[in-house]
C-alpha cells in the first residue's frame, strides 16, 4: 500500500431516535443558525419538523435557506455566504442529500472566503476556514456527511466540480434510516449506485498488499448486492434501509482509500454530463461505469475477475480472467438495471449532439483515471458506446 | 444494528518514512515533551535517534521516562504525571507498543487529574482532562495507537483494569512498518493474536443486520490468516509488517464495533491472568480463546459455522452447525499453533492454585461477557480446561 496520511474528525449519531443529539449540538455550536434544505419534502415526512423542534428547544435563532438543486449552484452557494455574512450565523445546518450537505460546505467555506468561491470550487485557491457544518441525511447516497468534499455547478459557464478542504469535514451527522423510509424508488436507486461506484472508483487500483482495504470494498458491494433487490421491492422497511444507509457513509469517509490510489475517471465523466444536462447523478454513473469497464477489462482483467468472484459469486471454473471479469460487469449491469436504474443516455433524452463538449470538461485539468488513463477522445467514445 | 456514536479524531500517517510529521506536529503541540518509552530497544533499532532527531529539529525540550512495564502499572503512571507537573509538560510522545500507549494516556490524564489516577483505572470516577498525546508505533498489537482505551496494572493488589476517555484518543500517530521488522518472532506472534482476538471479541454479537461489520471482521481475520505464517517465516519482510500493521490498528479503532455489541469477555479473563502472573496479553488470550469458544459453540454454533466457512474456507457440505462451528474452532487453535502461539496455561508455568482467585477478579464487576454470559464459576472452568 501506499503511505497516507488519514483523519476524519466526523462525529457520527447513527440509528434511529439519534436526532435528540441536536440539541447539545446546538448548544455546543451556537444559538444563531442557517437550516439549509432542499424542495421541501422534509416538509412533508415530519424530519423538518423534528429538527426545528430541537432548535427551538436549544433556544437557537434559524434562518432558512431552501431550494437548494439537486445538482447544488454556485449562485446558491453565494446566496447562502451572504446570510451568513448578513445574519451573523454560527453554523450550517444541512438537513437534505449529498446537494444539500456538498452546498453547505461551500456556504459555510464561503462565508469566511475573502474573494469569490468559485476560485476554490475550480481549484485556484484554497479554503480560508469554514464555519461549523451539522447535518441531518435523508438520503444514502453521496457519503458527504462523514468526508470533507463537495461538488457544485456553475450553472453560468455549465461546469460542475469536486472541492474539498480540512475545514469542511461536518461536526455532527446525524443519520436516522428512518428518515429515508419516504425516498421515492429512483432516488433511492440512485442513490445506491452512487455509494456503489464509490467503493467501485477506490477498487480500482494498482497498489499492492492490499487484502484489507479490498475485503472492505468486497464487503460493503456484497451487501448492497444483497440488500438493493430487497429494498426496492420493500421501501418502507428501516431494517434494509439502515444497511443502505451504513454502506452510504462507510463507501466514501476515507477508510477504503487508506494506502490506495482509486480511479475515479466515471466521476469527472458523470459531473461533465451532468454539468451539461443536469441529470441526477447516481444515474449518470448507473449509465457510464459499465462501458468504462468495458475498456479496463481489456487492460487489467484481474481485477475484474476479483471482483465477479467475490461480488457476485462467479466461479472462474478454469476460465481466463478476461473471460470471468467480463462476466462479472455482466453481472453488474444486470444487477442496477433489475433495480431500476438506467442503462442509456438516451433514457435522459441525450443524444449525440454534445458528446465532445461533454469529454472537453471531464478532461479540464488533463486525461482522466488512474487505474487506466483516458483522453478526451477515450472519454467520446465511452460516451458514445453509452448513447 | 444498535444505534451508536462514532467519532475518532486521530491522524494516522501510515507506512515508511512518515516520522518526518512529527517536527510539524511537535510545532504545533508545543516545546516541552514528554518521552516516554519502554526497554530500550528503540535504542538498538534507530527509532530512538529519528524521533529525537525531529523533536531536537523541532526545537522541543525533551524528558525522558523510560523502563515502561509490558504490563504498565500505576506507580508508573504516578510518576509519569508528577513529571509532567514538575516540568510544565505540553505534551506526552510514546514511541513503542500497545503497553507504552496505555501508559502515555494514563499519564497524561493523570497530569491534569485531581486524585489519584488509580479512581480513574477502577471505574470509580472519569478522567477530567488530558495533555496532548503523540504516538510512534513500535509493535502491532493492541490498536492503541488509534483509539481511547488503556489498560493498567496495579501491581499492589494485583488488578489489571481497562478505562478509556474521550479526552485520550491520540492526536497523532505515527506508523512506520519498517520500525516493526526488528520485533522478534514471540512479540509479532503475541501481537497478531492480540489484534485478532480484538476482532473476533466484536464478531462475536447478536446483533441483526450487520452484513457490512461483518464482512469488515472476516476481511481483516482473512488477512492476518494469510499474512502471519509468511510473516514468521519472514520477519524482515516489510510489506507483510505492513499489512498485519494495518490489521492492529483497523482492528480496534472503532469501525467494526459501529451497531454491534462486542462480548469481550475474554479480555476480561485474561486481564485476571495477566494481574496475577504477569504474563503477555497475547499469549494469554491465544490461550484461552479456543476454550472459551468450546463453550459458547454449544450455545451459538451458527456465527462459529460462518467464521468457519468465510475466515477458515471450510466447507459446511451439509453438516451441522456445531460440526462446521467446532471444524473452525480447530482450524484456528491450528493456526495459532502453527504461528508458534502458547496454547495452555501450564506454557506459562500456570497451575491451578489461584484459578478461583483470577476468576474472582475477573468478575469484579459481574457476570461477563455478552455473546455468552460467564459467572465466576464458568471463568473459573475454562481456566481449568486451559491448564
Amino acid at each position: 500500500m501506499k503511505p497516507f496520511v488519514f483523519q476524519n474528525p466526523t462525529k457520527l449519531y447513527f440509528g434511529q431516535g439519534q436526532i435528540r443529539h441536536l440539541i447539545a449540538e446546538t448548544n455546543q455550536l451556537g444559538s444563531r443558525v442557517l437550516l439549509l434544505y432542499g424542495g421541501g419534502s422534509i416538509k412533508q415526512n415530519g424530519v423538518y419538523d423534528a429538527v426545528m423542534g430541537s432548535l427551538k428547544e436549544a433556544g437557537a435563532e434559524v434562518f432558512e435557506l431552501s431550494g437548494v438543486e439537486p445538482n447544488p449552484r454556485i449562485s446558491t452557494v453565494r446566496r447562502g455566504a451572504a446570510m451568513c455574512r448578513e445574519h451573523r450565523i454560527d453554523w450550517v445546518l444541512a438537513v437534505g442529500g449529498g446537494s444539500v450537505i456538498d452546498c453547505a460546505k461551500a456556504i459555510a467555506a464561503a462565508a469566511v472566503f475573502d474573494a469569490d468561491f468559485w476560485d476554490v470550487v475550480s481549484h485556484k485557491r484554497s479554503a480560508q476556514g469554514a464555519l461549523p457544518i451539522g447535518t441531518v441525511l435523508t438520503l444514502a447516497a453521496t457519503g458527504s456527511e462523514m468526508n470533507a468534499g463537495s461538488v457544485i455547478t456553475n450553472e453560468e459557464t455549465q461546469d460542475k466540480m469536486g472541492w474539498n478542504s480540512p475545514h469542511t469535514f461536518p461536526r455532527f451527522s446525524i443519520l436516522d434510516p428512518a428518515y429515508t423510509v419516504t425516498v421515492p424508488r429512483d432516488h433511492t436507486v440512485n442513490g445506491i449506485v452512487d455509494m456503489m461506484s464509490h467503493v467501485l472508483e477506490q477498487y480500482f487500483h494498482h497498489d499492492e498488499a492490499t487484502p484489507v482495504q479490498d475485503g472492505f470494498c468486497e464487503s460493503i458491494m456484497q451487501a448492497i448486492v444483497e440488500t438493493a433487490p430487497q429494498l426496492v421491492q420493500d421501501l418502507g422497511n428501516v431494517e434494509l434501509r439502515e444497511i443502505i444507509m451504513y454502506c452510504g457513509t462507510m463507501a466514501l469517509n476515507g477508510v477504503l482509500s487508506m494506502g490506495v490510489t482509486g480511479d475515479w475517471a466515471n466521476h469527472d465523466m458523470e459531473h461533465a454530463v451532468s454539468a451539461v444536462y443536469d441529470i441526477p447523478h447516481g444515474g449518470g454513473l448507473a449509465i457510464l461505469f459499465p462501458h468504462w469497464m468495458d475498456v479496463a477489462v481489456e487492460q487489467h482483467p484481474e481485477r475484474f475477475a476479483q471482483l465477479a468472484e467475490n461480488v457476485f459469486g462467479i466461479k472462474s471454473a478454469g476460465r481466463s480472467p478476461l473471460e470471468v471479469g467480463k462476466e462479472g460487469i455482466q453481472a453488474l449491469r444486470n444487477f442496477w438495471r433489475s433495480i431500476g436504474a438506467p442503462s442509456k443516455l438516451s433514457d435522459y433524452g441525450i443524444d449525440d449532439s454534445r458528446l465532445v463538449l461533454m469529454a472537453g470538461k471531464a478532461t479540464t485539468f488533463g486525461p482522466r483515471g488512474r487505474f487506466i488513463t483516458l483522453t478526451l477522445e477515450d472519454i467520446a467514445d465511452i460516451y458514445k458506446r453509452a448513447l
